[in-house]
């Protein structure tokens, strides 16, 4: 009986920052360092740091910049820090789901921030419960943290033979590894001790992680994005299955857990980071142009000009523009101050139909053969809105071309992605969905295609997940994760409000 | 190595509430019960509820009116709820130790408003923190929370024999007993369960806990003054050492930890509970009458008019003038609005003697002699102001009286009174007082003159706490608490901010 | 055609204060002063202040305590404030209406505060409309700051004589005397301008205002216990019709607009001024205790005890005790953290009997005969409840008396008194209201009685308004005023939100 | 002697929408509206609405979505409305400046949501104050306001002959053409009366302002695309010199003031409005394309790809790409989620290159000669960083092109541009700019070939406002506007806080 949580819950996709610098102000770099991953999660965000003795935290609801303010950064003092931005799912709002979690253990304070998500996590819930341990939130990352707070045994007793039989001689190092042990799924913590900073990425290297360098200190991010905008110089990722620490003994590498294979969301690369970020020795922005390159070749076009959907298109439209010869231009503009409102428009207001977010560029547009290039298509929701916003504005023809596969499966390792009955290409055909949207054409890239553009400069690919294109898990997804019902099979647990 | 925490953070005087009524609006009962308790704390205020499955849980620092309205409020649906009101102590003021504290156990939602204070509070936290139990307050009341959530043997295991030899069968019961056997001081508490409610009271009955009955339904309160603003009918107190269970099954009495002799505040007599209130079954208004009556038969005073110090001692004047036939009148009016505020005056204006609070009535004072009637001193901060606005108005003898013995000795037990160095009684005898504030006479009420007043009209006397009277403590105070520099001996544990 | 606003718009009974101080905190002052005039007005608070060149404002919903905080006074400079508290009121609540009001004008700013109410405030309104004004509030007291606004030419061309023909070389003076030529009805101003404040009554003086010095500066307030809250010396009230100059000059006196007679509220010796505060020389506190008396002499009671409302009554009924003999005691306890809530108690608590606000004593009340004093009844809502609870307090017999006649008519000169219809004493007579309590006995002051009281102790009495007890309206009262349904006779003005 | 204000309080570039439509909801019409404008200002927004009888406000200080939620959305009742978004200048920054102003007058509720800047705005303020009018704020558009509640002859009393000599019945068009006769600068105002709405654009049409309709009703908005948000079809602009009056009997055309000449802003063209919006029959972003087009027609470059300075700059790069055959891409990469923080980057952050806005792409940018496209250089503060981040991200020549000729001169029409002092072009020839920022080739668009490019396609060119390029204005600008030092030269009116 493993369903007593809401699935909704579950999905949590989030950006993570750390710093270790003595004599920086370190509550102000992480603030830097969360505006820059703000792409991650804008549903709360906080800053937990500490001197060596005491820790200080604050969190809140709302975008890093609406949350922190002068009066409540300045006593986050110290000389290490941790930041969280969560994402925003439909319901189970509540700060009191804000991280990062920060605790009192026997060995002073331990602070966690928490990006992907643990498929296995009602059962670690479970055995902290039966532990007899309270929890005050439905978050996988108070979870995780009650379970750093004890010591392995309390753990492992009977699962697995002791972990830490390398000599080791560092009690977190231990209770990281005994978590690793337990935990299936995806996770990238940055984890806060008295002493210094761990960075813990799962075995297969589901969600990103990586470290850069100040004069005085080291940096720990979701994305390199965040290292330049803080001035710090890109180092390298963290290892899958790798335990960093950093402290005043500097950076050490620690083995946490081995997988011989490795899965790396590919639907960052299309679609989650930002662009300026360097995956595996890539920057994300020319990865993107390949995408939009290789789809050129594979789907091309009888077109007058290439539009890409703004603003997260636009590197795979410049990509298809250059490799098929026809001219990108702006179709579509963007309301730039579109922010998130709790104003709802009317029937009348829908029905006259309400432009809040694109609206058509006619010049560009009038007589014109368009191909709209999209970076995804999960849902289906806009893409046939901006079909016809295009027709509106003149176009003759709209060809839509989709720089990755269709989606068909849900995501179970930290990216929001439904259920089946919510991904438009589970339940339709391309063909299908084409009408659905009501394009002239549709052609989407090709799986081996996407995989070779993102493997293309790699001296040793390691492997990607591209479950949600293909539906093979990197790792064993329980039964009922999958039921369409799942959510009326799953209690919400004792959280009302 | 105790000392760990700030002592601060030790003293808390706060009010309970609890209610389990089906088809009645708990959160809204509660909200008026604790309305009723706002005398004994105005930091913070919170309601819990649950309806048997799920849990729901507000509290905000201020008053309880400004805590809640009808938004906040409407949410926290159920059939049973506990609330809390928290006293006011100069720092450590965070909304992060409001209470209720609200877990989730393998047993189900747990809940637990705390009044009181545990003279071994520390040494429990270390336990919870030895476990492997992380903390994320430094409350007393999350200890108290994390040590219901495990089974008794997770603490018993080698201190004590099993507590549940006597068959009951009550998973919650085992657990409070558990906990009683381990804690030492002073506790009532109300406790919120999937099924139903737990009234508990530490054996000398430090702190005051009664019930009542609702047509269709029981309440909890620490004073009987909030069942009465409920509609409720008095029933009787919780005995010392006693837990009460209130569920579908009604009212069931369970021994928890017996002791051979009790010990209520005799300070609650005195100025702590509001005047309405009937505890061991008198009302303190007539109790504190008598205190006046006595006091002026121990030491009387060749006066004109009786005044007491508005609003708390005026029912000992009265006792006094009702006693000694000397006419009770007005001597000194309070401004009813003041509230809390963060406006300092500058030093010009302490200089020129702004007057917030009181002021005197001269055509009550003129040419008089006035016996001021206070019900206690503590730190002798008001006295002498108090004094000098009389003859300001014109009295011309002074003579205070006090209904209640010097305080010498620092309250351990959940009255926030300070350390021996704060207390004017532990520092100066009677003479230096009375010069100190400047009357024309100063005398106190006996001790035994005390004990006598509230013992006269009790059946079967079981002693009442006098410690910061006589420094008798009922029970064992750690050498280190009694320290003049303990806050400097104590660490502030982890929590910065 | 005057009927265009609501009559709610209309009833303000307030506070207000000015300080003129070189070299002193005269926003810190005026928070003080606002601290100690808070019982005549809780809906808002706002202070101005001006250094002689650039002016500076700051006003919210609420107590002054809550308005006002270190951050947003600290502003607020110079070396002249005027302050106001104004009166909450049911509807038109809204920070548009707060005072003072700040403008700037030809002669620099211009700030209003007033207490009072114009009974030709619409006709006012409308010349001010019809000048081509605009208004941005329902407030009398921005019609009468634009009215200050413009040179007297303006308002009385055609109406009236010159008024500035004693030579009198001050534009502002002028100004405010052709206002007072043209209002009618109640208003205590104070007027802050570029170089001084003005003080200005009333020819009637039907509302407060008094003159205080501090040793560099002046103050004015509605009750002299505000002076001595900050530490200033009462110099002398101001005269009915007079206006008062404060600046670097001094104070200096201009007369205004003469009338024969006076007319000071006496409904604020009875119960709407503070108790210390001190009127034509006398203390409110001494008078209440002499109506007491008065009535003791004109209604007494055969009884065992006598006993206040609390904390209204308790100067009367302390008289009345001296006055018959029979001992004064408290037999109601009041909750001293009553504060604004905006739960409301559901059907079943109303049901039950919530007792938010007082509780009887039963110890004091058990078989005795009590006389119970109030100072008076408008609505009479509370009386019933309050006798019921002596009687559930065990009271055998319970003798209601009033220590000021009923109250019959309405008041439109600045105290929040309703229309005929919902004045009980305009509805029943004195045996109907009786049963309607449920007394054993009722009786009123005497309208002679209390005006001796009053009177008894001055040198030459000069006249007050009794008009709610006598109706005897010292200014014509507009028929439509008096109107049952005068609310749907008026219109709201534009004002919707 | 004129000078009283400070100069910053002059400029004012900001949104304004109205809607007259009976049986919709047209305050979330507005807020829709105001959501599309929002680019124009983000300081505040507002919205006042009237149902014929009564009018409703709500204002606050940030976005539209931060100041509006359901709550204060729903009491804005009636069937119109208007809306304004206020533009961020520095200091000034109060509520109280927030628009629409809504006041009340003999002639029901009169609303006033203004774009533009009055060059004799302390004239008109002279004026006002002159009468005898107290003014609650340093805005124009509150003198406004006021001019508008007074009868024409109020304020044209000698200075011209009647203006309503054509026989026109409506008093506010009367009163609107006295402003308008008076009044000299940049206006396009939206005036919300009892009976409807009334459009004026002044008479060099400076600012935008155009019609729409939708089937029950008629829109006003600045710009075009606040028309097709909210579902409205667009019908044509405001004449310049317009009045337009939108009621019951539908929309009437009113001659305001004419003027032999236009001068729609060009700035608007370049940078300010919104690339969706329609001016003059044409939509900006062809406009800009076309500019950029021209720009690589008079300034070509030898250079491997073309970047624009995102997002202002892409229409006029793309245009420059498409005429020059250089391919477009993206260079830099710019946070979308950057919004307002008030968190400050430390000394140490600034030193190490805090990158928060923008990233270089270097996989676009190794080892290529590239043209950098932007708008517009004002103060030249950006220029510089962007060339050095492209020179960081490999781009191995930098030759920036400007869409628009050098700012040499401030605006007094309504754009935040600053004193000649802070004109980079103002300072600096061509050269020395390009030192300053690092580049390898610096050029600008022609001032001829920008006027060209706007009026190329217009049927009948009938100019525009050139002044920040040219220095010719197409009105008299007061000496003392142009002084360097005018901010010392001008007082702050008496407004501290």
């Amino acid at each position: 009986m493993m369903g007593h949580y809401r699935v909704t819950g579950l999905r949590e996709a989030c950006g993570v920052f750390g710093v270790f610098a003595p004599g920086r102000d370190v509550a102000r770099l992480t603030f830097f360092g969360l505006y820059a991953l703000q792409h991650r999660g804008q549903e709360s965000a906080g800053i937990a740091t500490c001197d060596g003795h005491t820790a200080y935290l604050h969190k809140g609801m709302g975008l890093v910049a609406q949350v922190f303010n002068e009066e409540n950064l300045r006593p986050l003092r110290g000389h290490m820090a941790i930041g969280h931005n969560r994402y925003s799912t439909t319901g189970a709002s509540h700060i009191r789901n804000a991280q990062p979690y920060l605790i009192e253990t026997l060995h002073g304070p331990l602070g966690v921030a928490h990006n992907g998500n643990l498929t296995n996590a009602l059962h670690l819930r479970r055995l902290v419960l039966e532990r007899g341990v309270g929890l005050s939130s439905t978050s996988d990352s108070e979870v995780i943290t009650q379970m750093l707070a004890a010591p392995p045994e309390a753990w492992l007793n009977g699962h697995a033979p002791p972990v830490n039989g390398d000599g080791v001689d560092d009690e977190w190092v231990a209770r990281i590894r005994a978590f690793m042990r337990l935990a299936k799924g995806a996770y990238s913590l940055v984890i806060l001790t008295r002493r210094g900073l761990y960075a813990v990425r799962d075995p297969l290297g589901l969600r990103p992680l990586c470290l850069g360098t100040l004069d005085e200190g080291v940096v720990v991010a979701s994305e390199s994005c965040a290292l330049l905008t803080v001035g710090a110089t890109y180092l390298r990722e963290v290892t899958p299955g790798e335990i960093v620490r950093v402290d005043d003994r500097g950076i050490t590498s620690f083995a946490g857990l081995h997988s011989p294979t490795r899965a790396l969301c590919i639907f960052e690369y299309v679609y989650f980071a930002r662009p300026d970020s360097l995956f595996e020795g890539q920057v994300i922005h020319e990865v993107r142009q390949r995408m939009g390159r290789r789809l050129a070749h594979e789907a091309p076009a009888d077109a007058d000009i290439v539009v890409g959907v703004p603003d997260s298109a636009t590197p795979h439209a410049i990509g298809y523009s250059l490799e098929s010869g026809i001219p990108f231009t702006e179709g579509l503009t963007k309301n730039r101050y579109i922010g998130r409102t709790f104003i709802q428009p009317d029937d009348k207001l829908r029905q006259e139909g309400v432009r809040l977010k694109y609206n058509p560029l006619p010049a560009n547009l009038e007589g014109r053969r368009v191909v709209l290039v999209d970076d995804s298509i999960v849902r289906g929701n806009t893409a046939g809105p901006l079909v016809q916003l295009l027709r509106d504005g003149g176009a003759r023809e709209v060809h839509v071309r989709v720089a990755s596969p269709p989606v068909c499966h849900p995501c179970f390792m930290g990216v929001d992605m439904a259920t089946y009955r919510e991904l438009v290409a589970a339940r339709m055909d391309v063909e299908a969905i084409r009408r659905h949207i009501g394009a002239d054409s549709l052609a989407y890239l090709s799986l081996p295609g996407l995989v070779a553009v993102v493997e293309e400069a790699l001296e040793k690919p390691t492997g990607h997940c591209t479950a949600c294109f293909s539906g093979e898990y990197p790792i064993e997804i329980p039964e009922w994760l999958f039921a369409e019902n799942r959510e009326k099979l799953a209690f919400e647990g004792i959280w009302g409000s």
